[in-house]
């Protein structure tokens, strides 16, 4: 796909990363009754950060250009019942740091960005209507997400876009190998 | 000032704090040289940015806001010859992202941008001349500097600018008690 | 006192400090309502970690040695309420991790160690009696800091003394400009 | 094995875990050039992490107790060409992080120590002959990695041991869900 949309465009200027397992993709709960096929799936996040991350660099050698991976703030800050899916999430956000010292110098910025709470159509256990890019709506489905936030609210996909947009559109070009995060403080305490 | 600003529009959405000693503002040097005088001075920094949000924090109570506090890179990693300046600016990064968790709550995002080589006229060392927003000269006074930097160069104000404009202009309001780093690379080394 | 010790016994091998300041040596409180006395004040754990370090280390300079300086976790986690006082003993915390970088090719070990609710006699708001370095009693005034810590109990002198001492006693001479939380965990959540 | 030393013991205070993959244990080189392969086989570091703590964690429910984890530093500060391997321990230290806050209430103490450049028979480049658990040689072999540690020269086992045995002896059980760097300093700079 990234090879079409190069061909089709000649030219690659930033590239939005999301890279996500085909497996289990999220895992809860007490580490005693975690299984290592969980883990295993769940290293997938790394597998497939390696693989777009190694299609896109090449075709931003020559130019230099953006990369912003798209993670989670759980690999941010060590929680009970988290511990298979931060420490993935932690994997994926070390990689992409440490591969963006490597091409640094060739004006590639690869930064990473780990959100949590910031929901949008789908997530999980929020009603299926009255989401939308800029609108949150709360209910007692929301209420202890509200509450492990500094800010107490969840953040919306208009606002991680906007800020998201910064590390893409050529504006800013100093920074790089840097983790952010995405998640009303929630990492922050 | 803040109130003459908050008395003629009537209104204060955000604030761009860059708190600044009036003595010594910066130290360099074997630690074993340095000087009480030297660290007192540099202590101003937490004692202007206490004064500083203290007066801002109050106007953006009632309606919510944003504040984004500058400052050094150099107090995100620990260096040689530069431990009491880093030591200044480690502690006023601190205070800022403490003060933050008190007015989450309260709708005011307060975040904390260190820089370090983003260089503007006057920066020490650099010509007197040919410094814009947008470009940087280089020569070899700024040759040490941009070894120390993953990117290879010094960054702009037009590229601080723009990573702090989506801080400040309300489009993103869900990032607080955050430090960004803005120096190249130069902290994740 | 440092130059007595030298005189005295002729070498040095390792020192603890704990360095102080003479005034206000804790603040706790709305940051609002906070001094720029206090944090003056508060700024005088670093100017006396200066000058401790600066009379200690010329003695280790020729033969090696250890340092371990005693400061406090609050300066590893930003809180709430404790802004000033957090911010002072992060500067002090980075400082003594900078000046270790300087003199770690002398064979010199700088680390630091930051406790919080390790009680000790006179501890504030523990009874007068019923301390000694290995027992620690517990009630009404000790639920809210074992809350606040995961191990949900509070650490002794003689645990803390342990933990130091293989820092300080020449059996382990590989580390250096290191932090060290001591409390519990209270800082890694 | 676990429960053999359990049911000879009929008791367990502490266990020292050195958990290792099965398959290629160690990737280092440009990240365009790694593959798939090696990562999936560097995630066995979690993988074994996982079944190591799952079998001991049970035996110290009841009674409280201390587990080691020995993994890399090279897991705490990306690198240039480590971005794989640095990933897999990344993940793999906050993985055990994690893991302690489930049973810190147990009164069981989880801590990780990272290692680099404390040599043993074996260590990769070294000379087949003269390394004891106190003794490093130094040679063209090892001047490299004494160039990129502050201390300025490699680490020793019987000084590893000396600081794992703090956190194993029952002396000091006031830390949990820490991650220690012990690499002369090399992931502070």
């Amino acid at each position: 796909m990234v090879e079409q949309v190069h061909a089709g465009f000649g030219r690659l200027d930033s590239a939005a990363l999301f890279p996500t397992p085909l497996g289990t993709a999220v895992a809860v709960g007490p580490f005693l009754q975690a299984t290592p096929e969980q883990m295993r799936d769940l290293s997938g996040y790394q597998d497939v950060t390696l693989i777009a991350l190694q299609a896109v660099i090449p075709l931003l050698q020559a130019s230099g250009g953006q990369i912003l991976v798209f993670t989670s703030d759980a690999g941010a800050k060590p929680a009970a019942n988290w511990a298979l899916y931060g420490a993935a999430r932690a994997g994926q956000n070390f990689l992409v740091r440490a591969v963006a010292l490597e091409h640094a110098a060739e004006g590639i910025n690869i930064n990473v960005l780990g959100s949590k709470n910031a929901i949008f159509p789908g997530f999980p256990g929020a009603p299926s209507g009255g989401i939308s890019d800029e609108h949150v709506p709360s209910g007692p489905w929301s209420a202890a997400l509200e509450q492990e936030t500094p800010l107490g609210r969840l953040g919306t996909m208009a606002e991680l876009a906007a800020f998201a947009q910064v590390l893409l559109d050529g504006s800013n070009r100093f920074q790089t190998a840097q983790y952010f995060s995405y998640s009303g403080g929630w990492s922050a305490v």
